[in-house]
């Protein structure tokens, strides 16, 4: 957080206060020494961020495709060497690009929507569960209640949150924690994410290429969120809201919500 | 809009109800017959959104720049042929192959951050009108209400709103805005931009090449933003909530709030 001392105007009267501002940094990404792609994030772990960016993307499937990850002193450029110095052929370059803001779906049609591997979730949540979930996760949110300007997302499964993490995008939020999965080999399998933001495709299809099988957002998705949920099998469930949600998609062979 | 049948869980009860959702379409936009860039966008309103993305990226400073304007029957492919030919050299193109998406920062460095012609604003309001005017915005947000997945942009001057456009994406709903004003060429020396986005570094950045020197946003700024405002002189207000608002930069010169 950055203070910045500003002017507050009431009807009434005005006062210079001193307020807390959301950071962003440009933060490049290099992979085998070519920049693959610069986003304006919030400058705390531009690892996870990186390596989950990696992964959501297809670059990598696992922390061991990795070799080296180096970060500038200014912590605005992350250097990641692959194993496997070729990137992977099969994946979309320019999709890439385009991902961390809502696009990279155009390099998809809509018939090769499906998954691209059997949904590994076996969740079992109470709906009680879910709204405890969210009234805990909004309290550990600290950027947001801070700043009125961050987005939020954490892993979580029934017994409890396991980690938030926070950002300027909201696609960098969801990149982050699947960096953390990925780097701590965390088993997801009884597990889902929580986030803040919208939901558009391009989330959807972030959590496609993992196994995580269960998205909860407290916003609202796209048209193209729910059909790509649909067609994926992950299921989606939005606007939670006090003692209330909207189930938008439920793949009941992988997750129950009593 | 599209209507899902959703379910929607509370604690007590269950209910199968129909719900609104936002719409979410890959635009692509076609300059001089190369593809530019593509977004995912609302479907709506695509040539003020084409234009404005141009316009506010500087490969053009008016209408009369564009000889033609062709839309497919899809509405999904907005090509634009411009009288000149060749793109204005002087416009980074990679800088607004991340436009729309809160990047494309790196291709200025901090120094560069300055307004690129005396701002020709002359703005005069009360802070009582500012409060009426969001509320008025607000009100005339209809895809937000609908769908609560939406953003929001308007034109405005004291005497009220002359335009409301939205999008799924903050920054599209503003090019919408900047599309209308070129397209009409619409005098902008007593109007300004109302928002209800967060304010980051780009949206500041696309308002330096036109003639706006006011952003009201009902929502936060990041501090590159704040930054980029002092910079370029451009006035920026946010957090604009019942009688309070705050002001994180104001240019006097050009804009008095009383």
């Amino acid at each position: 957080m950055d203070k910045y001392e500003i002017t507050r105007i009431y009807s009434e009267k005005v006062e210079v206060v001193v307020d807390l501002i959301a950071q962003e940094v440009p933060l490049s990404i290099r992979v085998n020494d070519d920049e693959l792609v610069t986003l304006l994030a919030s400058p705390d772990h531009c690892i996870e961020l990186a390596v989950g960016l990696l992964y959501s993307s297809g670059f990598i499937s696992s922390f061991s495709d990795i070799e080296e990850i180096d970060v500038d002193k200014q912590g605005t450029i992350v250097s990641i060497c692959l194993k496997n110095r070729q990137l992977r052929k099969d994946v979309e370059y320019r999709a890439l690009l385009t991902s961390g803001c809502g696009r990279g779906t155009l390099f998809l049609q809509a018939g090769e929507i499906s998954r691209r591997s059997k949904i590994k979730s076996e969740i079992v949540l109470h709906r009680n569960r879910i709204f405890e979930l969210m009234v805990d996760f909004q309290s550990r949110s600290t950027g947001y209640k801070q700043t009125g300007g961050i987005h939020s997302a954490a892993l979580a499964s029934s017994s409890g949150i396991h980690c938030v993490y926070e950002d300027i995008g909201r696609h960098n939020a969801i990149d982050k924690i699947l960096g953390y999965v990925v780097m701590h080999e965390i088993d997801v399998q009884d597990k889902f994410i929580l986030t803040s933001g919208r939901i558009s495709s391009e989330i959807v299809l972030k959590l496609n290429r993992t196994d995580l099988g269960l998205i909860v957002s407290r916003s609202a998705p796209t048209n193209q969120a729910i059909n790509y949920a649909r067609g994926t099998g992950i299921s989606l469930i939005g606007f939670v809201r006090g003692r209330r949600m909207n189930v938008y998609y439920l793949n009941e062979q992988v997750c129950q919500i009593l």
